[in-house]
């Protein structure tokens, strides 16, 4: 299908990730890819010790520092593994040796974080909306005093759900904030940890964000193999073996674009008037449903369906027609998901809601 | 340094890695960060799961047992993490709960594989060159026949030494080739596991190759997480989680590259080439020396120091006027240390080669 749209249409990209970056990223990470700045050699096949990429890497962490107001006594890495190394390493550098740990269970990536977690102790599941295929975020749930952390996804790219505000807590709180960092202001001092991976507001895979409390750590009275410790990591300045250096300039680069336009104020509402549109569609027009419940539906992805599904082969066409890509619905929910991380413009989801008033007028 | 020669003259490459790579997997690269083939989209803002992504994961799998005539009974994974991670994956994955592993240490890498793999049991470590600042391989050990496996490091990039023959061994061999694979032809078969970080001979930092016997896994009654268990990745493709996409597309246009050149057959050649002409020149000039023992000389990093280090400034001089880059020695050794990597053309060795002469003339 995107073979047949080159060149003759511009693609509006809805991918859920890896997904659209902004078209400067791209240009700026393929001139490195052939010679980083004027240093005469790629970014690719220099020392990760050379000072051209510590400058790459201290750059990319001192924005996150600026972006996201990142307390000073917080640390900023980089790291390899996804968010999937990442349900080990909270687990492992959070819960004591016979502790035990709160998760939230809000969708597919929620349920592997707490799967994961259980191979470093115990793990309640202390709210879930799994009873309704994870369409809405529970509330008002009780945090257990004696857990030694509370685990959240901020937002679950699959179900199109996402947190509006944050429970009070007594326990730590740690965050998979994947799908939505960078996207919205939140306030960091609230948590122990944030992880995120890159692909989607930041750069491409292959690196992880991780953000923690210096304060929190060492506490677990666990022997930590290096690599899930983010002391260790810390005390290497995010370089304790050798970094993926693409992924890492890319989101130096992302972040960058960021701050250019404005910042996470300033991406925030935008973000907020594409949602604003996609849903005022989907409420609208009789031929579609949102499959979430309102008041906790996500900004990022926003997920509905056709009433009536025997006419889903002309809504396709339609759309394809228009150069949309990306919008088929994860198979645990079906219908469409509309993912508009911070590079994707407005006028993309203009495109797509002009697709479905013309579908409504063809039905 | 790097900054002075741009566009005036050309760098010899000689990092330890990062590394060279070729230029045409420089300029493919780029141009897919751009566009991937003609489909409109560039390679890091497409699903994974997209059929495009899917073709390049499995034609860079592809490659490797085709260059490496991996038997047919043998997985190939490019995961996350580097060697480091690796450590870790392949004691969980090898070793018995109950049971014990038999380490070498020849290095600084291979110290750090039985470091971490102490957090998964019993570690024996039955042969080290500690002695001599690893200035050479230790021979005829005894590999005790009740351990879970043999652990070996190939090359050790550090110190310049190299295992030219693999122990017979009656327990499996897992191999850290990070520094060395590609380079020389290898019997695959004789190993269980094979990793090896990419950034050396094989594309960007950011993926790890995993060749792994299929037959061998799920013998050690351990409950091994998943992003450390290689059945799960075997079981996804490849793609347990969001692989990094960027990584493995410069691993599959390097072996593309490797493959058009006449493969490892050809590569080891040229590699020996290299290699006899810098120990050539080491050994001929009398203002340098070798660090380590001949018989176990890399043909990746050769080690060599000053006899007089009163001349090193010099030195320095003539070979940076050269355009060589990367050749300082490792802190450990100190000297220098040139990294002839596959893609390192002969040429540049020659030009290092005409540098060591014309320091001779002027002393």
């Amino acid at each position: 299908m995107l073979a047949e749209m080159t060149e003759t249409k511009k693609i509006h990209n809805f991918s859920a990730g890896p997904c659209i970056l902004p078209r400067q990223v791209l240009e700026k990470s393929a001139k490195a890819v052939i010679e980083l700045d004027d240093i005469g050699l790629s970014l690719i096949e220099i020392s990760h010790r050379s000072k051209e990429f510590i400058s790459v890497m201290e750059k990319a962490r001192a924005l996150v520092k600026e972006l996201l107001n990142v307390p000073e006594n917080y640390s900023v890495l980089f790291l390899q593994g996804g968010a999937s190394l990442g349900f080990l390493t909270a687990a492992h550098n959070f819960m004591r040796k016979d502790g035990k740990s709160a998760y939230t269970v809000t969708g597919e990536w929620a349920r592997k974080a707490a799967k994961e977690a259980k191979y470093a102790g115990e793990v309640d599941i202390i709210a879930t909306s799994e009873d309704k295929n994870f369409n809405y975020i529970p509330k008002n749930f009780e945090i257990p005093a004696n857990a030694d952390y509370l685990h959240l996804t901020s937002n679950n790219t699959i179900f199109g759900t996402q947190f509006k505000s944050f429970p009070e807590s007594s326990i730590p709180i740690i965050c998979d904030m994947s799908s939505d960092i960078f996207s919205r202001k939140i306030d960091v001092s609230k948590f122990a940890l944030i992880y995120a991976g890159a692909q989607k507001n930041m750069g491409t895979a292959g690196t992880t964000l991780y953000i923690v409390n210096n304060d929190l750590l060492g506490k677990t009275e666990r022997e930590i193999p290096s690599m899930l410790n983010l002391q260790v990591h810390i005390d290497k300045d995010s370089m304790f073996n050798t970094p993926p250096v693409f992924a890492v300039y890319t989101c130096m680069l992302t972040l960058e674009w960021l701050k250019s336009i404005g910042g996470v104020d300033a991406i925030e509402e935008i973000n907020n008037q594409k949602a604003d549109l996609i849903y005022g569609e989907i409420d609208r027009n009789p031929l579609f449903e949102g499959t979430t419940e309102k008041e906790d539906r996500s900004i990022m992805n926003a997920t509905f369906v056709l009433k009536d599904e025997t006419h889903k082969e002309e809504f396709d066409k339609l759309w394809q027609e228009a150069g949309i890509s990306g919008i088929k619905g994860h198979r645990s929910v079906g219908g469409y998901r509309a993912s508009m991380y911070n590079a994707l413009p407005l006028e993309s989801v203009q495109v797509l809601v002009d697709v479905m008033q013309e579908f409504e007028t063809k039905i």
